[in-house]
């Protein structure tokens, strides 16, 4: 089954080693649902505005001041010309998702004449070297970030060339990349960017045009990682992700947004040259992050300092950094990686960073975002600077337009296709075109609910398998799967899939029923931080306590749940967020906190709460937190001294 | 009782509102044990090693480019002058304590003539802007720190004067308070340094000279303060210690040692205007951070980004940050509120702090420092840039001449005086005379005996007191006092000092016997952090767990402590650790840890921990760590699920 339409952001060549093959754009159209509605706020609210600032805060202008069309000063952080590469490809996903936009069009005219009038005639493309430091091109790589900028522009121009046709763009991209290999490829150049970025560019590039040199250097920047070519920064060469080459390497420190954006490229390099030792390298460090670097929320770096991951095992709730983007690179981690081996386990981490952490980065009207995904806040908070609530914007802005042209691509991670049938991995309401002769429409209300049905408009008369990921979260003996009315075992495959492998016949249904009732969740002993917590989650959704939501005159920090069978979740429409939500209820003991004078610390006696009271403490999904005030927030809470573990 | 020698580090005036008056120099001489050990190694081998470093740095010759006898660039920090002033303090307490040293005294004569020549006709005198932007005089307060670094200059030329009678020094420093006072607080110039520490430095000028008008000058910088009159800088007001005046915050935030120098100034300036209202709310704010703020090691600062204080309750013991610099300023800040109230509180606090935080801020042998102070490191740890091991120097070489300035000065913080009597807060092996007709000698083996005697060797013949702290840590039940040999009842009085009050004679002995048995200690269930934890204490010491001490092939972070009566201590020589060292052994069980694939979150079958062995975990003193390996050392033990907390 092959593709028939232009691809999405990710399209491995026909020689490429993956197993899973993705759809094109407009193959998975998400027809509603809370994935819907993301869609929408972003269409209508986070793109539009992300335009406004990207024209309104000077980061425009300053490629309109190389382009010696207009006068004035550099404004912003040295890349910020990333900037505007992300909106264009927010902007064209949202066309390939929604259809054509006047407006959107003539600002991608716009936007692209500045971009093509900027460049010089080599190729080179920076605003801020251009109008502050013509001279000394590559000459700071380590902060200035060219490389990584391109990454932003050649992606945008790949996607816009796949949504719309529009080849204005992918010219500037082609003779950046030209000018690239020239210079670092060919010529020999010295360096590499202390922001990866640029490597799953090229590779898509690449794919897109077929030359063969951009893939080259990709894998090029990918092998210069580790051996200190970033250059030097006082924040350590960790920072810049240039400790240990990619292929040895065994975990993830430094920055975390560099180091998952290089996890992605190392995997497409590895995935167009065939190369099983990179992949396994990858695959490697992956199993680790997830062990033990990993979030509940699917968020990645522990610390604010630097922006990097932490230790093994340090995930702070209160302090960890999560940011936005590491978020989203973590998805084109995952995602790349579910391509190449066809496994449930990075499907199963794409759908938990996606409801959780890129959900709850923008606010229910799409016109505030999170920049850093903590999973606790205190009352009277003092947050770091990039903490603390929702903004309009930042003046390093990446995360913003990182989550618009994720949202905007959202059914591409939907469903894929191999040779023997079509893969579900996240249960969206879509229709879905595999080619001219398979179409399915999925209805659902997950994650609200755990029933997906999933019907065959068309297929031909050859057999073919529908893989159904069944999520880590879902037992097997909770979880109920019915093939046109008949009720069929649930028995995953070794990829974690159920697989229904039929002739099918137009009007089939199938009838996935995951188990979504609200759980406990406990963490490893290892894990210091949530020592004596509990978690409540529901199908694929981290809950939150916020402190909003308690009984009146209970502390949200004295509250302790009981455990045992005392979850219940129901819809409730007064919770003075959008629409009916459904909220998770948990009896809770209220802990009499020992009086406060002198150090926290004592005898046992001393330091032991008393239980003064028994409540019920309730929940809602993490994604909406931040919603109405500047309230206390929990994901972890204590258990209580009779808590029951069943 | 008056004081008959120079004044130590803080002399309040005779006017001044204190409850307690400190002892000049040379009227407490530490005559060995622990602390004795500190000012050996900090007189043979870290005072030396700063003059060569501030030598072999560039630090002084920052100094001797502005005085036109070097030529070269400005190298280092913006306030590299402080490190200089520093040491000099440092030097001029090592003198005080142990006598003339020819060497450190031409070192003095040196740097005393760089910096006179330095100084420029009207006082001012900073090395960076004369040698980098002369025409940019307090332009930068936010972060060249011209008064930052004038307070240790301040406070050098004070301590030298006081020290050795060589007045040099002072005349510089006259000559550079003259200049502020003209400027800031009569010429009208606005501004306020980014760091505090001036505060102190003028106060202290102030009693040293009888100008009021450095007093004056001092009361109004801490009156600027909450006023945004700091500047602007991208960490916000809150870093610089500008968001709140000091007479209506309620706690501290912000960078830590600019918060707590600021505090040492607010109660100086209290006592000396004896403002109760200024005192009030300095005492109220040690009482938030004490609840609320404070390691179990009397650290400060629980953030390293930006190293500031975190929220309420926020005490991670693996990412605090705890800087050094913290621990110090933190006892000057206590240290001059137990003058001002004379309550126990506050010494147990300096006491709490100086045995663990500062003593384990220098290794051994007194040539390696820390400048993070964490109560936890992980096996295999990427430490943030400041954390890690301890080193030798640091580029911002703040905390290693701070630490040996106090340690310098250490008697002059065991004993006060009152018209009444005589007051001991340290147990300290010390002579101690209070006025010609008094003296007393302690005999000790604190911290590693409990057994505390005092001797008066010579007495008037009118009765006074002698009242001796009763740590908070030794219950009265479970301490002896015996006066001339005769068991006295153990009754703090509403201060916390045990009151011997009688007609002394020459040969008297009071022996005071606290309870240093190893105990159990839990904190408070709000601190998120440490839930589920607990940890061994035996006296003023916190102990922890090293990976080197543990039985071999148990992981420390498998550790959990079973709690009950299992804790011995034992004198050992076999440690690896220079003598025999009090180490405390405890029944833990060995934590199997589930297997490590996927998340670490997960049903509680699945994540609960099973107990695989009993074995005896071993603790040495905080204050000893990382002088072996770099392996994982943790203060809190997570408790086992069978522990018994008695």
């Amino acid at each position: 089954m092959t593709e028939s339409t232009p691809a999405g952001p990710v399209a491995p060549s026909a020689a490429a080693a993956v197993r899973l093959r993705p759809l094109g754009v407009g193959q998975v159209r998400i027809t509603g649902g809370l994935t819907g509605e993301w869609q929408r706020r972003t269409r209508e609210v986070t793109v539009p505005g992300a335009v406004d600032l990207i024209q309104s805060t000077g980061t425009l202008r300053n490629l309109e001041i190389a382009a010696s069309t207009a006068e004035g000063e550099f404004q912003g952080m040295h890349f910020a010309d990333s900037d505007v590469a992300k909106v264009i490809e927010a902007i064209a996903w949202r066309l390939a998702a929604h259809g054509p936009d006047d407006d959107l069009h003539k600002t991608i005219d716009h936007w692209t004449g500045v971009l093509e009038r900027a460049q010089r005639p080599d190729g080179y493309l920076n605003s801020w070297v251009q109008t502050t430091a013509p001279g000394r091109r590559y000459a700071e790589l380590v902060s200035s970030h060219e490389l990584y900028c391109y990454g932003h522009l050649i992606q945008a121009a790949v996607a816009l060339d796949r949504a719309t046709g529009d080849g204005r763009l992918l010219a500037v991209a082609r003779r950046v990349a030209d000018h690239v290999v020239a210079e670092f490829l060919r010529g020999g150049r010295p360096g590499l960017d202390g922001h990866p970025g640029i490597e799953t560019a090229l590779v898509e590039l690449y794919r897109h045009t077929g030359e063969r040199a951009y893939l080259d250097q990709a894998a090029d920047f990918v092998e210069r990682r580790g051996h200190g070519h970033a250059g030097e920064s006082d924040r350590g060469s960790v920072y810049l992700v240039d400790h240990e080459p990619v292929r040895t390497a065994t975990t993830l420190n430094g920055h975390a947004v560099r180091a998952l954006y290089l996890e992605a490229g190392v995997v497409d390099v590895a995935a167009e040259t065939g190369d099983g030792e990179l992949l396994a390298a990858s695959v490697r460090r992956w199993e680790d992050t997830v062990a033990h670097k990993t979030a509940l929320t699917g968020g990645h770096g522990s610390r604010h300092l630097f922006e990097t991951f932490g230790d093994r095992d340090e995930l702070p709730p209160d302090q960890s950094y999560n940011e936005t983007c590491a978020a989203v690179a973590s998805i084109h981690w995952s995602w790349r990686l579910l391509l190449a081996t066809g496994e449930a386990r990075f499907a199963d981490l794409v759908e938990r960073t996606l409801y959780n952490t890129v959900a709850a980065s923008t606010n229910v009207d799409g016109d505030r975002f999170f920049y850093v995904n903590p999973l606790q806040r205190r009352p009277d908070s003092t947050p770091p600077p990039k903490g603390g609530r929702r903004r309009p914007w930042f003046r390093c802005a990446c995360c913003p337009p990182n989550v618009a042209r994720l949202i905007g691509a959202l059914g591409h991670y939907a469903a894929t296709t191999r040779s023997d049938g079509v893969q579900l991995h996240l249960f969206v309401p879509a229709e879905i075109r595999t080619s001219d002769s398979v179409r399915l429409t999925v209805a659902t209300e997950y994650p609200d609910d755990g029933r997906v049905r999933v019907t065959v408009d068309a297929t031909p008369t050859t057999p073919w398998r529908l893989d159904l990921r069944l999520p880590a979260w879902s037992a097997p003996h909770r979880t109920a799967l019915t093939v046109a009315g008949t009720p069929a075992g649930v028995r995953p495959d070794e990829r974690g899939y159920l697989v229904v492998d039929r002739a099918w016949r137009a009007g089939d249904t199938v009838d996935l029923d995951l188990d979504v009732a609200p759980r406990l969740t406990y963490p490893h002993h290892r894990l210091d931080a949530l020592r004596g917590t509990v978690a409540v989650e529901r199908g694929p959704l981290v809950y939150c306590f916020e402190q909003v939501d308690q009984p009146a005159g209970v502390p949200l920090d004295d509250l302790a749940l009981t455990g045992g069978d005392t979850l219940t979740a129901r819809r409730e429409s007064g919770t003075g967020l959008p629409g009916p939500v459904t909220v998770v209820d948990a009896a809770a003991d209220v802990l009499a906190a020992p009086p406060r004078t002198g150090l926290p610390y004592g005898a046992a006696h001393a330091a032991a709460p008393a239980v003064r009271a028994r409540v019920t403490a309730r929940a809602v999904p993490y994604h909406l937190w931040d919603n109405r005030d500047r309230g206390a927030m929990r994901v972890w809470l204590p258990r209580s001294p009779r808590h029951d573990e069943r």
